[in-house]
């Protein structure tokens, strides 16, 4: 017998024809004799029409309001999947995070989770009652509901499972696993039986959609076995999870030991939300980059890639740097208003370039991963405009036109293209 | 000052336009300087939509996670309303039912209140922030959120009026106070004051809808002084209430020692919705009563007026009673299964009968009543199937086709029409 956790997306529970079909996926692992925490997302949908009312209300609204509308929607949704699974027989009851007690900080909008008191909420699983919990929300120090953030229903249920001290922690999502990169940009992409959680945060933080960083973060540091598989499969021809805790099917976020054949690279991941900021000439003295990043950083404005020029007079220099494409507006705007301060000639913002990135344990011991990849793509006639590394992956920033060459070329380079049978 | 609970339905913040006016009314109070505690109810047709979820989910659903689905309604409203006060520049926060505590039983779908610890209520709103509560919900003695049934939130508002010691319970509805009779019927019909307790928990259970029988009697056992106003007012036309926490405008519901000048006769009360069960040729003989009404009671059908006539042979009688329209089918099938036992001939339903009440507390001096009552009715050639009467009512089954000719009739016999200027 395996204890797990099944987290479904707002897609997934988008309504109650998806609902029903959740319960399938929940009532196989039941039968096969799992004991079966669920952790739910909204009704796709419904919490940007809740948002949307909150700021047709104010244009500034207080964090604890919005949290008190928004965590609604995964209220709504545990209650009716709790009543699906009744109605096929199976055990369950709903658990809003207030309930648990899911505790957090309180940043509320985007809380951190501080503890959970989950005695009764594991008894109750241990008894054979399946747990249907809200997501994406807990209750703050002064006893408020507080919400985690964007996504944070993955944080959610990866902080369950270490609760629960479960033995996989198992996201349905609208894809069937972890690819080697994006299938829809390179169709011989594969699926990964297993990443690990290293690589697994390099890609999500690099631009892979299918899991939060956060989440992927806390599985690490509870040590949480991952498996993201898809919630669009046949509940009925898909096997349960094994009694000690292994799926067969999607893939597996584990700990490096666990995987026996590394490769090299891992995936190609790119990041399209990305914008450049150039400051031509600015002074090229002590202090200049703290007088350039302070500003952005009191701004929080997050800037990932930097390059800075050898200077070729001694007294100026160009700047390079990339901050989120959201960003781009106010980042340029902070810039200008110091401009005496940094005294640079011109200052440019562009949002036609890509950061494409290679990833994999494997690097660690082979060298040559990023002289291989510069000599590929010098061939292919791409340019590098900046790089930045990791102990395990590489990043480079491109021109955005050549997203599509640069990651099927060093797909195919790093021999991660599917064999065709 | 005045502590004052405004209370706001479904339609009154049906929608973002709707809540903005509520917080007009309430903005309207506190800049007069009174202390508010708002309650409120889900956005008109929420509350369904959820229902139908949870039907559409299993056809017995748990109360207990039916309460989960259906509390969400008054939550998001609840949020939603003091993030368009705060926006007015007025302190405000949401309380859900479990923050408050208000604790019910675990008659989930259907609690009743056991106890509200209002403390931290209380201080946050003498100290001059607007508590802005989740009207319908409170917690369960295992925790868990439980919904008070239809009209539950008028429960709320006068059990909160009660625990905060309020000066006035404001329920704000779609109409400006309560009326001698409806009217919708009578165009005569005159807006009332005052009224009594008595006199407002015999016209809700005669079938006044403007009030839910179950607040009127908190609010009588509990002396809350109730008043019934329009949220469709102009908020900005309106007086606030006055510092000794008296409205000008709207019904006051109170003691009966608060009005100084009482009619006879307060109001005229219909109701359709109740169906007529004939037995015909029962046995007459002890017992017979309990035989018929046990079973019905024991399928929770509550029966209303009962008349069983003379015998005129001594053996065989027939028993006539009312129940309400929607219960008919099963009390028909409960009496037809005891049909051996029973002995009755003949077993008849009918639906084209309404029940017109007339009430007034001055009726326990003023002898009478009844007869002035039966005699115009006769003049008119209106026939009485049945009768029943407490100290402060007289109620009267006849020809559904007769409704507003009765009505018309009654309220005019009592003195009751407008006087026109």
């Amino acid at each position: 017998m395996a204890l797990i956790v099944m987290k479904f997306g707002g897609t997934s529970v988008a309504d109650m024809d998806r609902i029903r079909n959740v319960a399938q996926h929940v009532k196989r692992e039941v039968t096969a004799g799992n004991k079966v925490a669920v952790v739910v997302s909204a009704m796709a949908g419904r919490t940007n029409e809740l948002i949307s009312w909150v700021n047709d209300a104010t244009e500034t609204p207080d964090p604890k309001e919005y949290d008190a509308v928004v965590s609604s929607g995964e209220q709504v949704t545990s209650g009716l999947l709790a009543l699906c699974l009744q109605n096929e027989g199976v055990e369950a009851r709903s658990w809003h995070g207030w309930q648990i007690p899911l505790e957090t900080d309180d940043a509320h909008s985007k809380a951190r989770i501080t503890d959970i008191k989950g005695e009764s909420l594991k008894s109750s699983v241990e008894n054979g009652t399946v747990a249907v919990i809200a997501g994406f929300q807990g209750i703050s120090p002064d006893g408020r509901i507080a919400t985690l953030g964007r996504g944070g229903s993955d944080t959610s249920a990866v902080a369950i499972a270490a609760a629960l001290d479960a033995d996989l922690c198992d996201i349905y999502t609208d894809v069937d696993g972890v690819y080697t990169t994006d299938p829809r940009i390179v169709s011989k992409a594969q699926r990964l039986e297993k990443v690990s959680y290293e690589e697994m945060l390099e890609m999500a933080s690099s631009g892979a959609k299918v899991l939060q960083t956060r989440s992927v973060e806390l599985a690490m540091t509870k040590n949480v076995r991952l498996a993201v598989r898809s919630s669009f499969d046949d509940p009925a021809s898909v096997p349960a999870v094994n009694l000690d805790g292994n799926s067969t099917i999607g893939t597996l976020v584990c700990n490096e030991d666990e995987i026996v054949e590394q490769q090299v690279v891992s995936g190609i991941a790119y990041a399209k939300d990305e914008a450049k900021v150039t400051l031509i000439n600015v002074a090229d003295e002590p202090g200049v980059a703290a007088k350039v990043f302070g500003p952005l950083a009191e701004a929080n404005i997050n800037v990932d890639m930097i390059v800075q020029n050898v200077s070729a007079d001694g007294a100026t220099t160009d700047m390079t740097f990339t901050v989120p494409e959201d960003d781009l507006a106010r980042a340029i705007s902070v810039l200008e208003t110091r401009k005496d301060e940094l005294r640079y000639e011109e200052l440019k913002g562009a949002t036609d370039i890509v950061k494409v990135s290679v990833i994999g344990v494997g690097m660690r011991s082979h060298a040559g991963v990023a002289a291989n990849m510069f000599k590929e793509l010098a061939d292919k006639g791409i340019n590098i405009q900046a790089i930045t590394t990791s102990e395990i992956k590489i990043s480079i920033l491109i021109d955005a036109a050549y997203q599509e060459l640069a990651v099927r070329t060093l797909h195919s380079l790093f021999g991660l293209d599917q064999e065709t049978a």
